[in-house]
Parts: C-alpha cells; sequence; structure tokens
C-alpha cells in the first residue's frame, strides 16, 4: 500500500491523491484504506518514515565524527546515496506543498533538518554558506528527478553528484570511489 | 484571477486546487471562471504565460551573443533576475506534477528548455557538464523558495545566487554588481 501510495503521490501531487484513487489501484475498498490509515496526512507520514529513518542514521553518524570537515564529507556522502536510493520518494517530497507542510510543523523533522543544515553550512553561516547550502541541497534533489538525468548509470550519476556538491561547498574531489 | 490562482496553485499544488476553490477566494460564481478559462489547465497556462516570455527573451539575447562564455553570462545573469522576481511562480513550477506535464508536452516549450540547455551545458555535454547544469538550475530554484532564504535582501540574494552558480559553472565571480 506505500508503494502504490507513493507512486500516485509522485504523478499526481498529495493534494491530488485521494484515498478512493489508492483504494482503485490495489483493488481494495475505502474503507479497507481506512482501516489501516486514519487520514492521508498518516498515509504520507508512514510513506516518508523510511527516509526520515535514513536522515536520522546519516545525521547522527556525521555527528559522531570529530572534525568538522569530515561531518560534513560524511553527511554529503550519505545525502547523495539517500537520495540516490529514494528517487521516486524526491519526487513527492521536493514537489509537494503537503510535505513542506510537514517538515515545518513535525518538530522532530524539523530538529533533523536543522542538525544537517548546521553540518552543511557550519554552526554559524553567512550569507555564502547558507545561499551554497541551500543550492547543494535543492540541486541534488533536482538532480534525482530531472529527466536529463535519467537514463544515467546510477553509480556514475552518484559520483558526479557527490563531487559535483563537494566542489561547490570547497571540499576536494573523491577518486575512484564508486 | 490570475494572481489569486496563482497564489492558490502554489498554496495547495495545481491538483490540490480547484475552479471551485478559485472562484470562492474571488467571490464570484465557477460560471464566472469558467467564462474566461475552459479548463485548469488553460488557467495554468496563462499563469505561466508572463514568465515563459521572459525566458524566451532571456534565451534570445543570450543567443545573440557571439562568444559562448558571453551566452553563458547573459543566461545566467537572466534567469537568477527571473527567478527572484517570480518566486511565488517557483513554488508552482518547481513543485507541480502539472506543470512538468505541460514542460514535457508542449513544443514551444520544450524548444525553450532545450534552447537554454544547451547555453548552460554547452553543445555537447558530457556526464560532468549535465550533472553540473542540472543542479545549478535546480539549486536556484529551491533558492527563491527555501524557509531559510526567505528574510534576505533582493539584491543580496541575487547577487550571491549568482556568484554561487558562476563559480558551480567555473566562470568568475562578478564584483560590485548589484
Amino acid at each position: 500500500m506505500l508503494a502504490v501510495a507513493l507512486e500516485l503521490f509522485a504523478r499526481n501531487g498529495v493534494s491530488g491523491t485521494s484515498i478512493q484513487m489508492i483504494a482503485d489501484e490495489l483493488g481494495v475498498t475505502k474503507a479497507a484504506v481506512y482501516f489501516q490509515f486514519n487520514a492521508k496526512e498518516e498515509l504520507l507520514r508512514a510513506v516518508v518514515a523510511p527516509a526520515l529513518e535514513e536522515m536520522r542514521r546519516v545525521t547522527e553518524e556525521a555527528e559522531a565524527r570529530r572534525r568538522p570537515a569530515d561531518q560534513l564529507s560524511a553527511a554529503l556522502t550519505g545525502v547523495v546515496d539517500m537520495i540516490i536510493n529514494n528517487s521516486r520518494l524526491n519526487a513527492v517530497v521536493w514537489a509537494d506543498p503537503a510535505v513542506s507542510r510537514l517538515t515545518r510543523e513535525d518538530p522532530i523533522l524539523r530538529d533533523l533538518v536543522a542538525r544537517l543544515d548546521r553540518i552543511l553550512a557550519g554552526p554559524d553561516p553567512d550569507v555564502e554558506a547558507l545561499v551554497t547550502t541551500v543550492m547543494v541541497s535543492g540541486g541534488l534533489m533536482a538532480a534525482t528527478t530531472d529527466p536529463r538525468l535519467a537514463d544515467l548509470d546510477k553509480d556514475v550519476l552518484r559520483r558526479q553528484l557527490l563531487n559535483t556538491a563537494r566542489r561547490m561547498l570547497g571540499l576536494r574531489a573523491i577518486r575512484d570511489q564508486v
């Protein structure tokens, strides 16, 4: 059910997807969907949950490093892996006012985003660092949903995204890493 | 009516906005909206039209330069101006499956995007150029809708976006330009 919901969310947006549409796609009744999820928002949370868990893992592993440069490097690698492995979900997260609302309103998610930001932009970022961070994360998300990159081999894309992001943030490129 | 439609599209997504909602917000009947626009897609086209016109102007002005580096520089400046001046619209364009569909299916818009891509990524881009271009344009769009940058002065944001994008594309920063 979560996979079907994700697919419909990605195709039509969260607002454009009704519980009825999800039920139809699964060949069950609306009541059967409501039996598991009280509301569409609950379903959206369930769809996003695995990515959230991965984001928490990436953030905590990066925070465990001592040097800020190592934290940044670990966070970037984790974020790139995460978005490469969740391209359908990115289309939703990226695309949807409902998800921005969730990010703004959920305290746990807000805290996680703030911690990841602190690693990527530094503890007290100036305008340049802030803009660069936003462009890097926005650029990474865009890259996984852009049709121009859809035919690239995943490992090639992964390496290229990582090195472009590292260059944008003033880190050295990683060689021979697949 | 276009301003109201844009605001509702940005807030709820295109799929999540009904003609009824637009009519309610304007305090008119649904019939009055349908009198001007036969379908929501027609309304969406009208909302997007001014930005499309500006995109055409930016592309043509860039194409008129002789040197590829000047073309790139002109296109970047134009694109940054465009997104700074249309932040509500970016939220829609960025956010919406309905708009991606429009971009894919409208031959005029597809041609325009392809021409702009050719200027930004070069005529026969390798993987690195392609990924960088997608990250730059995605990053620029993300920057105008990101809440972390919402309080920045427009001119500061404009200059910073332009210089970050130039750096990503291997161009020199522009100094003292407001």
